[in-house]
């Protein structure tokens, strides 16, 4: 009998990686979740089983069919809202990596009438779209969560062809990419673009210059480009401290 | 002679952790108290002697009566704010765990009209009421503290029989849960979510989407289901921090 | 012929540790100075050499006399505004600590006409007053610092007979008190006040409810009496980052 | 045949010290570059090769020529802006080190109609202007970068003969001084002003009181006096946190 294949090494370590990082530079809390494409079998992805993303392991990392059911169930209690990892990977055939994260700065945008928009270069993705998802026009009284099909669907068509970001109402995003380090960045400077514009609003709101179409498509070709380079550093810096954690936990 | 039984040390451990997470996080300063039922007597809680919230330890815990009285007088000196407690727990019998703090986002909501409300998720807990206790109506020219039965009473009637949440005008709040997991839980996403909603009332102050009361209910379920979630990762955060401490004080 | 008596140590020993305390919660960057009066002769005062607060050491704290002289010239290159300690402590007896920084928040209501109010009840010596000096009223041109007898005298007559904290136009503020952990108590206050009140007024300009004389009064009492309790957390804090520093600079 | 010449030990390691100030400080994140003239070659200026700024060493320093090539060709990448720091260099013959940064603060006024002003006296050469490049204006739909020598040009021009600092609107500023440690410096202090006058405009936008022309010039003098002193921290704990990450990384 065949043995059950182990995920790619490579791919499940910049999988921890990317929950660390996102954890220490407070994209991520206690909750959230990062998933890639298994690079493997495109028909499933790799995700943390239920956990704080700042304690992921190599050991916690789950292969989810897109029905986001476990390929080989080992008992591991799974994220409630998986089903928006499965959803978006079915609809859009070129994402291969997506973070759901409350990032404290873009839930105001998610519930308010101010459009998130790029003001940042390094957020040029921005401009392909950050429509909101509003659950409530679907189910009245919910707890705001996607955590059925039929929801991860409807915020995947939410999402539609050609965004990078998707806001929930009263809850967080969702950031898609071509590949873990390009969303890692992504999910990053949607962050950090959402700070940068409310200050410039209280600047002066209505003076604000956004990047324009034209810009966000030729400055996002680049972006995606570097991206590598502030994930050296991050890596370097999450795989210091996991190592340190190490040492200390033996102690 | 009968030993005067030692509390729970499953408890005081988790006192312990509580008081360092908030005050790691921010939620606690100098100042401000966490305290548990104790789960052997229900008309007992168990608190910190008055100390700094961050240097908590076993040793430091006192049981408390309801009337705020240590249960064995170990001449420690007490917090000056303890009828808090006491009163919280006399009116509410389901309530297990009060953290009292100067959350520092908190305040401006409890000194000017602007009521704190849900705009994330995680602070669902916050539809159930934030009434703000204005001291003044009762004791002109005081020191704001809750400092007399009387007082710790009139904080516990403002609080009501459903909030889970008051403000105390110039000073702080108290946050009270079912378990001291989802009360540090609690106490967090206060902080938490009063960032995001002044950041919203930045972005459009007539425009918010806060949280309908049936999301509220829904959503406080789940969210006292996976309290236990961030609790364990920042249970760790302070164990290690510990442990570092402990070494560094025998160097 | 008699040895010049060394500075009190343990007054030397809480001089380096608020000098430190301060640099690490924020309230001195690179600059700001930290003095006390010399508890064995009022007519002198302790502080350190022109340095970052954050790295002053016991061997560098300078008795000054009131005239900003150091009492044995050791050849020490001295804080450039020291003026700022010597008049303020000629003019106010009861005050035996001074801090001058140029704490973040505080810089905006220096140089707008919002007035400074205490909003926080650990802030209520705010309410003895904070008026603003501004000293393009004296010196057109300056370079803002008070490196003079005669502005430092100016400074001193606009903090007048009752007020805790003079603000700096363009520049930052000085706090005073009668204990050097009293006065780092409201250095590290007045800069939590000014992020709350602003965090007020964009709530609601009109609205925010001040605590009025009478409670400051009665407040500013309880906080003196309360000071050692941040002091004894903050004090252990900085200890152990200089033992660590310490280890590490021995590596 | 005589050996290329290795650049001067102590301006590399003032340099290395320089990219790891301004990282540590959120001046930098993972982008962003530090230059400064080569001190034996004023036609010279050394610079790390493309990397990010908190992980450059002695070893990444790469000497380039005005026209931004390397000298020695030893096959590095190279940073994509490098056209900023040769054309300013030419422009500008005073200059001796430049900092390109996304300084997170500064963007927004790069954005809006508000003018980055001096309200800090640490920041008074901010007096000497704040002009902002549009790279619109040059080049439609670009990917807003100065990755040609005519946009460095451009950007010089911009800056002009005597503003420190210009802003490049959608994506960052550059810093201008004439030394290492003055424009570490003047970095620091643009996004400190940017901080302190966002607030105070959310304080009174009509009120603010900036330094004026005559207390810039003044004022900038001692500060350029003074610069060694926060340079002296920042380099003590930048060299403390490199030998913290050799010893880690040997574990």
């Amino acid at each position: 009998m065949p043995q059950p294949e182990a995920p790619d090494e490579a791919a499940v370590s910049d999988l921890v990686v990317a929950n660390r990082i996102l954890a220490a530079e407070g994209v991520l809390d206690g909750f959230g979740h990062v998933s890639m494409r298994d690079p493997r079998d495109p028909k499933c992805y790799l995700m943390s089983r239920s956990l704080a993303p700042a304690l992921v392991t190599a050991a916690d990392i789950v292969q989810h069919d897109l029905d986001n059911r476990p390929v080989r169930d080992e008992g591991h209690s799974l994220y409630y809202e998986r089903w928006i990892h499965g959803e978006v990977y079915k609809a859009r055939p070129e994402v291969n990596a997506i973070v759901h994260s409350h990032s404290p700065t873009v839930v105001p945008f998610a519930s308010t009438k101010a459009p998130l928009r790029p003001i940042l270069h390094n957020a040029s993705f921005l401009g392909f779209g950050t429509p909101v998802f509003e659950i409530r026009n679907l189910v009245p009284n919910s707890d705001l969560m996607i955590s059925t099909a039929a929801l991860g669907k409807a915020l995947a068509e939410t999402l539609g062809p050609s965004a990078d970001v998707v806001l929930l109402r009263g809850h967080g995003n969702v950031v898609v990419g071509p590949t873990i380090q390009i969303t890692v960045f992504r999910a990053y400077y949607t962050e950090i673009n959402a700070r940068q514009q409310l200050n410039a609003m209280i600047l002066g709101r209505d003076d604000v210059v956004y990047m324009n179409a034209g810009e966000c498509a030729t400055t996002d070709k680049i972006m995606q480009a570097v991206a590598g380079r502030p994930w050296d550093l991050w890596k370097r810096r999450v795989q210091r401290e996991m190592r340190r954690a190490e040492v200390e936990d033996c102690l």
